[in-house]
């Protein structure tokens, strides 16, 4: 096993961080933008509008069942562009790490990011390494930017400007999987062999979506502050509230359990591969058919619809008939989730 | 004075993280885009051809005579949009953040980002923030990101493709005054008053520089491993060298004096306002004079030449006539200076 482990002059621009860009990163993001290390790549994009995000990952541990740090970066930025309608197009990567990382953990997480990319058809062409000194970061940071391709017909569904009362809320899946996975892992807690994190890369489910129901009127990616929070985003200083049915919202068992024992609500729990969607309501058995018929849409379900009462507000019918308000989490209920 | 300081929660994505992007960044990075809060930004273009970078600030200390982490975000990564001809269109910019930091000085950064975005007249359009706990971070980490426009007429000036013997290489002022003034600062010497970061944003000198000199043949900022550095990389693997003169490298006396107290080249030190320049010889004078129009380059010179003789190869004339030769830097000369 390779023991040997990033030094301060790993990022100090000589020639140890020049050997790291071409052995490492070059080799694992083979395209040929990147390797051509200028200051910033030239590209060329289908039109003339693009959709732009950003993200900071940061999650402990940097290995988890179903992910990594690396997918995880990747994956979260193109779910960003892709809720806004857009195709992912190219990424950039910035690491900051730790003095004395294992330079076999950064190649791990490295080569993980590669495949990631890779398997979306989206290449990683511009990136920066800074080192840190042991105590001032933790192990692996990673920041990913992402430029998507927005088409001129479709409309930008992250803002939801659209949504009125009678639509109906899908999701394409359990929740909370992530999260829980990830505060298993690190906590070592010996109940979450059966609990993986559901980090993927959604743009293929939701060009399926788009295909069959382009009267798609609002996505989002369910992470930080999951469900709940997405929901409670969406309804603000609007003239319409959303009311939840609890017994539709899919969870796992093994994530209902450990949700219990750890005194946590799914619907806050981060999730890394699901999209809350919102549809028309004479299109929602539509939209349910075409999530389900995808590889990440088989336990999508419509867990509840956009009403005229209660403006502004999130409901959840509970499953025993009770109504309770869902609101904003007002601390922190996961820290270094993603 | 505020002394509130950044908890856990205002990563966690429940409302303290919402009240800090709203009450802060909206309100800093006032910008129409932005407030939208959707998960990527969505821009429109000049053309269909952009620059892309990315680049990670790890600074320390975050606040330094010249300038502070924010100004230096923002200005790195438009001078790396600027290099290769682009003109610089969006920011993106993503906080890690210490937990325990104060409120205070997280504004004090982003008020600095803003009105170095305004000034530049570039917007900051997405963004992201994460709080490690105290201890796995140091203050602000930023991850910086931009999108530029590119010219279909104009060459890409990063690569360096059509450099050839008997082109000059210019630099626009004086060299080390970045990494002097942060060592300095860090270490608390008391011998600093007189030394400033260079820290700026250069798109302006170098519009200025390609609309008289549309010759250029490469531009690349001298950040990390300094002006060395970018030679190195420069003649790396091509059938010319470079011959720099030292007597014509400019270098603020008080520089000097740092660097012989430390015992560190002024050569390899980061700078953040200067651009390493490369034209035909025949137009150096007509761009070293249309450089020192610019408040940016009044200090700029000629420092070498770009020969026949030894491909591969970076060859200093020293100032009593002798020769010797620059490499890369093998250790880690100044750790953490951007």
């Amino acid at each position: 096993m390779d023991e040997s482990r990033i030094m301060m002059a790993h990022g100090g621009g000589g020639s140890l961080m020049n050997g790291l860009i071409r052995s490492l990163f070059f080799n694992s993001f083979d395209n040929p933008v990147l390797i051509r290390a200028a200051d910033a790549a030239q590209l060329d994009l289908p039109g003339n509008r693009i959709a732009f995000t950003t993200d900071a990952f940061v999650v402990d541990p940097i290995f988890f069942p179903g992910g990594d740090i690396g997918k995880l970066a990747v994956c979260g930025t193109l779910n960003d562009l892709a809720v806004t309608g857009a195709r992912p197009l190219y990424l950039s990567v910035s690491f900051i790490l730790e003095e004395g990382l294992r330079i076999s953990e950064l190649k791990r997480v490295v080569q993980s990011m590669a495949k990631t990319a890779k398997d979306a058809g989206v290449p990683i062409v511009a990136g920066d390494t800074k080192v840190v000194p042991k105590g001032k970061g933790d192990k692996i940071f990673i920041s990913t930017s992402g430029v998507g391709a927005v088409d001129d017909k479709s409309s930008d569904t992250s803002e939801g400007k659209s949504v009125e009362a009678g639509d109906c809320i899908l999701i394409n899946g359990t929740l909370g999987d992530h999260g829980i996975a990830v505060l298993l892992q690190r906590e070592s807690f010996q109940l979450h062999a059966s609990i993986q994190s559901d980090c993927a890369n959604l743009y293929p489910l939701i060009h399926h979506l788009l295909g069959v129901v382009p009267e798609t009127r609002f996505m989002r990616d369910a992470t930080r502050g999951g469900l709940a929070t997405v929901l409670c985003e969406l309804v603000e200083k609007r003239n319409f509230g959303i009311e939840l049915a609890e017994d539709q919202v899919p969870v796992n068992p093994a994530v209902v359990d450990a949700c219990e024992l750890l005194g946590m609500d799914p619907l806050y729990i981060a999730n890394e591969g699901k999209v809350v969607i919102v549809v028309p309501g004479n299109e929602a058995e539509n939209a349910l058919k075409t999530l389900r018929q995808h590889p990440l849409g088989t336990n999508a379900a419509i867990v509840g619809r956009v009403t005229g009462e209660n403006p502004g507000k999130v409901i959840m019918k509970t499953a025993l008939g009770g109504k309770r308000w869902i609101d904003y989490l007002s601390g922190d209920q996961l820290p270094r989730i993603c």
